[in-house]
C-alpha cells in the first residue's frame, strides 16, 4: 500500500528537541541567560555539544569573546524559568535576577551555570560556523556537573530524576519527559537470525 | 541552602537525545541506514541539521562521496527496526532487506529515505568538522516530507502522531514521548511585572 505523504519544502524537523538553557556573561560581566533548542551533543572524545544562536541576539558577541558558555538542562517543575529566558532579550533585563536563579562559576571560565538546574555542563568555544539566520556554536564540554539528588543509587545521573523537558516546534508546546521503555541496541536477534561474524 | 553537586568532568551531557535515523547509499550504490543521537537543528534558514558520526562507520565515507544523507524520525511503534540500525554495521549487513523497511528516492539525491518512517528529511551536505571520535556533518534540508497520517487537522505535523522516542545515554534505554505541557514563550507576565519597551 503506498503511504501518502506530504511535501513541506525546506523547513525545520519535527523534533523531538532539547530545551537547553545557555548561560554566558555580557559585554558588562552581567550573567545572562538564553534558551535555545536548536542544540545537541556533537561529539563524544572530546565531549562537544553544539548550539545555535542568531545574530541578533545579546548573548551572540559574548559568547564570541568570552569563548565560553554553559549547557544547562532544566527540571520540567522550573519550566517557567526556563521559558522565560527564551522570551525576552538579554538586553532588556538581567534574567537570573528577575527569576531568582543564582548565577554561579566553575574556575576560569568566564561563563554563570544555572545553580538550581540538575545538570550544568561548562563549555569552551571551539568552533563557530555560520550557517544563515543562525551561527553554529561548537563548545569543548569541559566540567559536567550534576545535582546529587539527580543521580542514581550507582551514582550515575538519573533522567527520570533530572526531568528534561522537550519543545515541539509545529504546536510551540512543551512536552514532558515519557516511559521507559527497550534497551537500546538490543535487537538484532529479532533481524538476524544466524550469526554474523563481527 | 547549598545545593550538592557530584563533577564528572568532561563527560556528554544528559539528554533528552533524538532518535535519528541516517539514509545512505554505500560505494556499491547500496542503500543503508545507520541510528544517531548526536544530531540536532542548527539553522533555521537555510534549515539545516547535524549529525555525528564516528569515522570507523560505513556510513562516513558513503555520505562524503554522495555529499548527501537522510534524517528518518521513526515512530514508537517502529523501535525494532530504528534500534536494529544502531546495533550492527552496515558494512555487515543490508539494514533495508532484513528489516524490510522502504528505501525510496528523493529527485536528484543519492540518499534513501526509509518510506515507512513517518518524517523524512532529504538532506545536501554542506559542511564537515571533525573533532575527535565523531566528525559533524551538517546537512542543509532540501525536502521535508511527512506521512499523511501524521498531520494534524491543520495540515502540520503532529509530534504525538509521530510520536518519536528519545534515547537516555546513561540508563541505555529509550523513552517515550510524555505529555503535552505549558506553551512556550508565554512566561513573561510571571516575571516581569510592569512593561518593558521592546
Amino acid at each position: 500500500m503506498e503511504i501518502l505523504k506530504k511535501s513541506f519544502g525546506a523547513k525545520p524537523l519535527t523534533g523531538p528537541f532539547p530545551v537547553y538553557i545557555i548561560g554566558y556573561n555580557d559585554d558588562q560581566e552581567i550573567p545572562n541567560l538564553v534558551a535555545v533548542s536548536w542544540a545537541g551533543m556533537v561529539c563524544s572524545e572530546p565531549p562537544c555539544v553544539s548550539i545555535s544562536l542568531r545574530k541578533i541576539r545579546h548573548s551572540y558577541l559574548s559568547i564570541m569573546k568570552n569563548r565560553a558558555f554553559t549547557v544547562n538542562v532544566p527540571s520540567l517543575n522550573q519550566i517557567d524559568s526556563a521559558d522565560f529566558t527564551g522570551s525576552i532579550s538579554g538586553k532588556k533585563c538581567k534574567k537570573f535576577d528577575l527569576t531568582g536563579l543564582s548565577p554561579k562559576y566553575f574556575d576560569g571560565y568566564n561563563a554563570p551555570f544555572v545553580d538550581e538546574y540538575p545538570v550544568n555542563a561548562i563549555c569552551q568555544l571551539m568552533h563557530t560556523i555560520d550557517l544563515g539566520t543562525h551561527t553554529v556554536f561548537i563548545g569543548e564540554i569541559k566540567e559536567y556537573l550534576v545535582n546529587e539528588n539527580a543521580l542514581d543509587d550507582s551514582g550515575k545521573p538519573d533522567i527520570e530524576k533530572v526531568n528534561p523537558f522537550i519543545y515541539d516546534i509545529n504546536s510551540r508546546h512543551y512536552y514532558s519527559l515519557g516511559e521507559k521503555k527497550s534497551l537500546a541496541y538490543n535487537s538484532k536477534k529479532i533481524f538476524i537470525k544466524e550469526d554474523i561474524d563481527e
